[in-house]
């Protein structure tokens, strides 16, 4: 391999392959110390504002740790009630009722909701599953979209969990596509009134939790029809079941054995002309008057539609979350384990080397573990935005798109992280693994479906790429992907650019980056600006590249679904690139914010192995779109195998920091002794 | 996107961007005419010389289907037996003793006895691997590592089913480095007999299938010692269950439940000196005389032992087969999905698009298929080679080398593409994917160890880098990694790319790519030749780049195995190229085999999107050494999406020709009607 030439600025020198020494223990030849984690310290970062949350949940996290074998050793039946009587209980100290207001016995505080799921995802998933089902779905429900009768009626039984309910959205037949469900729920103005009825097979709600064996209410979604016109879908508060048993007109099914989460209570329902009452309806945005007519504050049916859905947001707020909590975990076993299990000797004294001292193991781990930091800050923050919205602190239009946006693109990074992190830990515990004495068993079957739920991935993208696209335009919420490549296709590209932000953003790379063959030896590559101005730079080409693409097909004939399949992996790696940015300026604002010292650099070698592997993992992109040289390209490749040298010394206090109880990792043989 | 210059040569013309065709039906602008898929016919392709021996274990699978629903109703007790009475079953259709000598009771045809494994992986996996347990690993190492005093005693038994084994080598504290293992066979003289010894905790033998409730012998690896001297790791026959209960001096622990295959009874035995006759010695390469003169026609003791552990290849070969097996059942369940599942308006007729009309769909389930295929014609020549080796066709030193470096290496591959491949099919087909009655649930659990078993994965691909590293020198076929690092150094980089026939390879890459700035711009991208020159030219770089990584930090003074762990991503980087680049020589030497017609148009797409697939997801490593230009690179990545798009019109057909039996993918409601 080419001798790399380090440019000027680059600090510290970069590592290259041959320096011999091991993990500096003390200042190394280019002024690298190696600093010492305060674990204590760290997590008391990574708790942030709502340690105190944290820690209660924490607390009953190892009060209950036996759920964690129970789930094995129980019987299908026996495991969820075991998982319903624990939700009663942990509603009882407070910790799952955080986000509903004070006024019904909630903890008026949507933030800390999301700190303490996050954190309960250290635990078994079911109850983490079973939690959000109640809590944050059912009862997220009712309050975003119900008004005072609900909440008086429901919220006081629902946060202490006496009234379990579900929340019915998916059909067999729909489950991204909500617009195009089939449950039809027609306005009886004689009986005043619904019908909810399931008008066709595949129309039949599925896959909802609390439905095969807890739940007493759904709120069901349906097409509303009022005097024979149809009115976008609304939702209803329907009883399914009535002292355990069915209600009239309900079908109840039981979706049976899952891949994972058999705590929940998953099932499908059918309705047959089940009949409620007119103040059924969830009426926030829209209501029926006793006289059959429909109203609401909101005229544009697709906009009252989103402007509903909307409202739920919490939902992948959390569920994102959690996909990052998973991943610590994860990395804390994985680690542990790589640091006591020793196999061939890779040195002369004839002792086998630990897994960790490995250049591969260290590759496949350590920027797994970066990323996790990363996606932690990035979580923290939209935590925040959520908060601020909810809490009516800020609560423009704008704002409310935008939280919208985030929240669908992290909860999709952060549940493929959870896939693939837990996927490679596994693999790198080998055959121990395996067995389901340690947590990975549960972890896999259990987040398996989160890329799913609260949204599939690729459809979230593709709603993150419609906001880029349309600069949140209110008055294009309601397009759908055809939409958006008409849209797209109907405005000059410049006009797409430059009315997004994304032409901002531009601008301030261009500042930034002074272009030609010279610009890529002059910045430091472990300086935030440079690596910054490269993801702004990606995101910014590739969505008006996206733009452009839909425009031509549009233009030269092509039916704008043809266009749109064709453009769509485009469109996704836009949205895909825009989150990335967003998370390393997420993490690099908050190694910015400390005060210099240890716990500076060692989140700083972090950021940097993040930062760094991003581009590392697109650098065929970055080298086919002019913005980085073949040498370049070569020495961030060894700048990601110095960091992670850097790292191993101080990955075990890294993965400590998360605050994962040691009772949550459960295999002592993989572990050894805990701290 | 800049718009490509079609290269002259490049055949057919590629599809660009903008050609506004659904999938054509017709003869093409470019000429292109869309081949008919004759399921059957392509299927007797696929099945090759062992179709018969596949329709038996089909029909088998059939007879036997409610096992599938078995595994997930069942107690895990009962379920065990279930699989063990159903090997005995399928053992007396011949079905699982193809591979032993026909004067014992078996098939004679080592390659029948592959085809039959890897049938059988389409159906439930706990009964493959019990399957492997019995007749490939137990009755492979009675057979491969005893001699006619074992053969008579043991293989007629074994072969029905009647007398259960185990294989125990791994142990807690070893898996991979089995020269390491810690368990000890001293011979005492006086009484003529071996005393077996667990010497430490970790030395428990642990994961050992058919330990835990139906083995009644073990074939235990353990270190000899003989008249205090060591001798290395040898096979014993020791029986660990008399009439159902442990053996005295065993202990037997069942390893409990686990992540899957819960059918398998894999457990953990201690010894505590237990006594076995001299006879019990597995003595092909080695004996012990009565009075304690140890004795082998191989004089190197890491020769014995690598020959030794040669014999048992064939296991790798089958695990390998296996995970492209499920790959298979994957597929059809993920593609039949994506052929009856609609979700939103893609084009105007207001009727849902399918989703494998999704560009993005298409992207993520078409290549994996098209690799799919690529991986079985290389499977197809392993398992050939196995068969030449083991009936003594081609049995010389070297040939034995490649076979063992090739199956490591396939069996790599194949079980990574498992994973990855089940994981993308499942959430491709979103919750759906998550219930418990399609095969996912089971396909994810029940494979995740393969790429852990039979040797770690990344491990295996080390040993396909020292054999290339050393072009398989016998007189190296020892070292281990840090001898490796020191063999490599003491020799000059030259010499090492001259002894080794990554030399000649570059020697045709170089007659065919003529270099410089415009090679790249002469051959056209369909060109087999022009992809496999890619795929070599890579192969020999990263050797020799490794190599000379290598020798440059020993001469430096850095410690050898400081020097390897820096090295080792790149080593089994190397590794991986060359087993890409033989499982596309073996997709081109099928196709090229081929008669001119529709299944030869079918064949070649798809392995040039399995060759363009390749290239372009290791572009950035061709561009950064100078064998793909910019526009070339975005032109491949163009091509890729227009193969993906001629390949989805046939997707059905194609995985209708892998034989998956109907009962097999269980799920009705997600796969539809089906053919």
């Amino acid at each position: 391999m080419a001798t790399q030439t380090t440019a000027p600025g680059t600090t510290p020198p970069s590592h290259g392959e041959e320096p011999a020494q091991e993990p500096a223990q003390e200042a190394a030849a280019d002024g690298y110390v190696q600093p010492d984690v305060d674990v204590e310290a760290l997590q008391r970062l990574l708790d942030g504002r709502y340690a105190e949350v944290r820690a209660l949940v924490r607390r009953n996290l190892v009060d209950n740790a036996d759920i964690l074998t129970d789930a094995e050793t129980m019987s299908r039946g026996d495991y969820r009630e075991r998982v319903k009587d624990l939700i009663v209980e942990l509603a009882a100290t407070g910790q799952t009722g955080m986000g509903f207001p004070t006024e019904h016995g909630g903890g008026g505080d949507p933030g800390a909701s999301v700190a303490a799921f996050e954190t309960l995802a250290f635990g078994d998933l079911s109850v983490l599953v079973k939690v959000g089902v109640q809590f944050g779905l059912f009862g997220g429900a009712i309050q975003q979209l119900g008004t005072r009768r609900h909440h008086d009626e429901y919220l006081p039984r629902l946060i202490t969990g006496e009234l379990l309910g579900c929340f019915a959205m998916t059909e067999t037949g729909h489950g991204s596509n909500v617009q195009a469900l089939g449950t039809v729920a027609t306005y009886d103005v004689e009986a005043g009134e619904f019908v909810i009825t399931t008008t066709r097979e595949d129309a039949r709600k599925d896959y909802i939790g609390n439905a095969a064996a807890h739940g007493e209410l759904a709120v069901v979604f349906a097409q509303l029809e009022v005097g024979g016109e149809g009115r976008g879908v609304h939702a209803f508060v329907v009883p399914i079941r009535v002292d355990g048993e069915p209600a009239p007109g309900v079908r109840i099914e039981d979706d049976g054995l899952k891949m994972g989460l058999n705590g929940v209570d998953n099932g499908r329902l059918w309705f047959d002309g089940v009949r409620v009452p007119r103040e059924a309806l969830l009426n926030r945005f829209a209501d029926v008057s006793e006289a059959g007519v429909y109203e609401s504050p909101i005229d544009n049916p697709n906009r009252r539609f989103f402007t509903m859905l909307g409202t739920l947001v919490t939902g992948r707020v959390s569920v994102g979350a959690a996909g990052i909590s998973a991943s610590k975990v994860a990395l804390a076993i994985a680690v542990k384990y790589a640091l006591q299990r020793r196999q061939f000797e890779a040195s002369d004294d004839e002792q086998e080397s630990l897994l960790l001292d490995y250049g591969m193991h260290q590759r496949r781990l350590l920027p797994l573990l970066a990323r996790t930091y990363a996606l932690h800050f990035a979580q923290e923050e939209l935590t925040s935005q959520l908060h601020d919205v909810l809490t009516g602190a800020a609560d423009d239009e704008q704002t409310r798109r935008e939280l919208e946006s985030r929240a669908a693109g992290t909860k999709a990074l952060g549940t493929w992280h959870a896939t693939r992190t837990i996927q490679e830990c596994r693999e790198a515990c080998g055959g121990a693994g395996y067995l389901a004495e340690n947590r990975f068993t549960a972890l896999k079957a259990d987040t398996d479906v989160f890329t799913t739920f609260e949204g599939d991935n690729h459809v979230l993208l593709q709603l993150v790429a419609k906001g880029l696209l349309t600069d949140y335009a209110s008055e294009f919420e309601d397009m759908d992907q055809l939409g958006m490549a008409r849209f797209v296709a109907a405005l000059a590209v410049d006009t797409v650019v430059e009315k997004t932000r994304v032409h901002q953003l531009l601008e301030r790379v261009r500042d930034l980056l002074p272009g030609g063959d010279e610009w890529d030896q002059e910045a430091g590559l472990l300086d935030p600006e440079y690596q910054l101005a490269m993801l702004r730079f990606r995101e910014e080409h590739m969505i008006s590249g996206a733009a452009r693409r839909l425009k031509r097909g549009v233009d030269q004939g092509m039916p704008a679904g043809a266009v749109f399949s064709r453009v769509q992996d485009h469109v996704i790696g836009a949205a895909d690139a825009h989150m990335e940015r967003l998370v390393l300026e997420a993490f690099v604002a908050k190694t910015r914010s400390l005060p210099d010292g240890d716990q500076k650099v060692a989140l700083n070698l972090l950021c940097d192995l993040y930062a760094l592997s991003v581009i590392e993992g697109d650098r065929a992109w970055f080298m086919e779109h002019g913005r980085l040289s073949v040498q370049r390209s070569k020495a961030i490749s060894r700048e990601v195998a110095a960091l992670c040298r850097k790292v191993r010394p101080l990955a075990g206090d890294l993965v400590d920091a998360f605050g994962v109880p040691t009772e949550m990792l459960r295999a002592p043989e993989l572990v050894g002794e805990l701290g």
